[in-house]
């Protein structure tokens, strides 16, 4: 299967990327690399269901598992506008997940994976990265998770 | 303009990159890439007025966007010095801002712009660049602000 | 010196890389780049002492130090592995390392020092990196630091 044919399967609509509020960019590429930006679990410009507040609060590990999920297609759709066509992505090499954490919940890998199981689920074993997950004092717009990714693309 | 030319236009003069205190260096080149360390928002040594705090409680905002500004302007004299020659960056790449939050800022996009603005103002297109802001419990010093910078040097 | 030799002499061990715990791997190479994942301080599969709590509070910062060590053995053993072999590792490009921080604590390079330190004992002068360290709400496992390294291989 194409990798739209997977995320077809999935049900996942790859968003359009919101235009940059500043002076950044949703990805840049260099030479064979894509670097997304920190990407939040907006829908159509709005945090999601469990994407706003501090996880182990206000926010249940499942519910931010899923806001992980959203910022991985958040990230995949900056990514693939940024490459040009989502099949020119070879790789998920690098996911960096910050969860907004009370105090006391490290939980985190258990958050991250809503992000990193999505990426299998797209790529297979090429959608298999290195990660980190930290807990974080806040995130924009009181966010409950941010994703940021490096991927690469077929030469 | 040269990059030179811009910086002066802007009065920016870049400093001195510190002696490392440790076994680290201020940048490291690896192919034509440059990885900046966190920079803090040190003038002549000193955390600079707003440098030095939690943003939302002790530093406002806009103090904060400053302190992000002389970030990335110690990020950049870091490259540099790295490169050999400012005129030698190519583009800045990545920017990730870690803002020392006081519970319930969330405006790090705000602080951010002040990294983000200035690499647009000194490369134009070029400075635009994928972007990470992130609202940490801590920094060194007690710093409000710290940025790290990947940049691309020309071939 | 081998690099073997050199971590002999050092009397370190590295581990064999955990098992992932889900859809993502200990470190992913990139061309001539590794990039591991975020390691903690684990010693077969439990944090070790002063591994566990905030640091400033529960954990001394020397404590936290020796913690970043075992992060940065942990991180090394990953690159090896996926590298193969550990003397084909060329230089350690860059270190992140996030410290759990109590609040008021702020000598996050002082613990940062455990890792870079390490890396210098084994590379020497190619052990230096660019690295930034924060200070964050919580970790993984409630640990007390968690580092991520990026490496290059020999061509």
């Amino acid at each position: 299967m194409s990798i739209k044919e997977t995320l077809a399967a999935l049900g996942v609509v790859l968003p359009v990327p919101p235009k940059p509020l500043a002076a950044y960019l949703p990805a840049v590429q260099l030479g064979n690399l894509i670097y997304s930006s920190g990407q939040l679990p907006l829908v159509e410009g709005v945090l999601m269901s469990g994407g706003r507040g501090k996880v182990g609060r206000a926010v249940t590990k499942e519910e931010a598992k899923m806001a992980a999920r959203q910022c991985a297609i958040n990230a995949l759709a900056a990514i693939a506008a940024c490459a040009g066509d989502v099949e020119k992505i070879e790789r998920i090499v690098k996911v960096t997940v910050f969860v907004a954490s009370d105090s006391g919940f490290s939980e985190q890998p258990f958050v991250a994976n809503g992000a990193s199981e999505f990426f299998q689920e797209v790529f297979g074993e090429n959608g298999r990265h290195a990660r980190s997950a930290v807990g974080v004092a806040e995130l924009p717009l009181s966010a409950s998770v941010e994703v940021e990714v490096v991927a690469s693309i077929k030469a």
